[in-house]
């Protein structure tokens, strides 16, 4: 099975409580594709400029990445991010930001890259991801993620590729945005009602919640006593989420449950570190032995109790 | 088995965007006493003036309820709150606050209070927590919530009052300022480390986490689409998790886990309308029916994923 993701590859400097990098590897398409790689092999669709180096190159093309469709723009720079988080990490303070090759970014996708089973269009300009999603049409699972500026600016076109997608992964914040609807389950079934059979509300600290035509799963975050940088961790998620879905033939509520839990167990290794540091170092039964770990986190015994009296 | 509550008894008058009411029957023991009567016999404690009648203590006493030690205070005025909510639910905007007898309320347990097995110091000043504590020296099973406004301004009887207690229960924002820990786990354990063998922090809509010397459990609020009042929710949620433990002999984590379960549940029938309406009502088949419901919602397969390649 092969996915595709079109995002943004960027240069992120971070300060956090914690610590602080300048130009680390970032982006929503790199933070994917390291995760979904455990799982799937994986195209990589972004713009990269002349201060892109083999340094992050090497990082980005690991086994089972595919970074053939990394476009170089001469003369151009690498979007660049810099934040930083307080003691509440589930908020980003953006201090600068360089769009750089991103801002006139056209995706061009390679015979390969259009040829995918499974798509994941991260968050960029809903034209774009539209003109992505027509391009990959034989993929049969395609799942977006967006952001508060296109609700607010290009919502009508949001709208339209929502229609065509099978799943949509957003902040809670922003599924209340998008609907005008502040209880959740609305908010989703909103979206459902749209189209897409399943929707992910992305909760930070709190986990996750997958609302679908047939039911309602929810997990904690992974419990982890130190969280250096949280950048990333939405698009680590996805990566777990996509990659668990793309590694099977087919699609049920037990497969959508077991990706939540692998995007899950992925996002909680990406914010132990900073940038892509944990995730680019990860291993495999890593992975499952803290699947199994949450998975006895959230369990508990059918016995029931008597009524009294 | 049997549990004393002390807490208050209370008046709320309050109004959400979904509609309002005036002087419903309230208060923290109230909403406790109600929620663990499923389960067993529960003796409240707290003060009520001239102004509260007939009505309101029939819906107080019903089975499994003993108010002899609900203590008429001549020519006082029974608590009284007024607030508002807006969309955001988690939020409760005080308009008006009547503390009346609450205000120079002494705790004054009868013979058959003192004897309980299970205490649960409901939200009141940690001097007075402190008082009843003691008195209540047979007690297997202590636990306390408490506020913000006590941490503030008696920091040192509330930690004095949480060293003598089995089981601390507070707002995740809470334990946080409580500590002055931001990570959640960490301000977990620092409690932990104070004497209590297990804290629940109290998540709101994403429901609630327990933290013991063996390990973390975590569930999800359980999903309403339609929530009219969140007011009492979290003794509500108390009156479950404590009456779960008082209806067994003996405590481990595997109870702990079922009382959080059906802690969840009652606080999501409390907030399905206003006050004590929907729990006054409720059957012990409902409760086990959306405990069963819970616990399909949270689980996920054991099928490990192979690694790629």
């Amino acid at each position: 099975m092969s996915i595709t993701v079109v995002g943004s590859i960027a240069y992120d400097s971070v300060k956090t409580p914690f610590g602080e990098r300048e130009r680390m590897l970032g982006g929503t398409a790199v933070h994917f594709s390291l995760a979904s790689s455990f799982f799937a092999d994986v195209h990589v669709v972004g713009p990269v400029g002349d201060d892109w180096t083999e340094t992050e190159m090497a990082t980005l093309a690991r086994p089972g990445v595919n970074a053939d469709d990394v476009e170089h723009v001469p003369g151009g720079k690498t979007f660049f991010w810099r934040g930083h988080y307080d003691y509440d990490l589930n908020t980003a303070h953006t201090d600068d930001t360089q769009l750089g090759v991103f801002a006139d970014f056209q995706p061009k996708l390679s015979d390969a890259s259009r040829a995918c089973e499974v798509l994941f269009l991260a968050n960029i300009q809903p034209e774009l991801q539209l003109q992505v999603r027509e391009q990959c049409d034989r993929a049969r699972f395609v799942a977006l993620d967006s952001m508060n500026l296109w609700i607010d600016t290009a919502r009508d076109a949001l709208l339209r590729v929502i229609e065509t997608v099978d799943c949509v992964l957003l902040n809670d914040t922003e599924l209340r945005m998008l609907t005008g609807e502040p209880n959740l389950v609305r908010a989703a079934r909103t979206v459902i009602g749209w189209g897409p059979g399943s929707v992910v509300a992305k909760q930070g600290e709190y986990g996750a919640t997958l609302i679908t035509r047939a039911g309602f799963f929810s997990l904690p975050a992974y419990p982890l006593e130190s969280v250096l940088d949280p950048t990333g961790a939405g698009d680590t998620f996805a990566g777990g989420f996509i990659g668990t879905i793309a590694a099977h033939d087919t699609l049920d509520e037990e497969i959508l449950r077991s990706a939540m839990a692998h995007g899950t167990t992925l996002a909680s290794f990406n914010v132990e570190e900073f940038g892509t540091e944990r995730v680019s170092r990860l291993q495999h039964p890593e992975i499952e032995d803290r699947v199994n770990e949450l998975r006895e986190m959230t369990r508990f015994s059918g016995r029931p109790l008597p009524a009294r009296g």
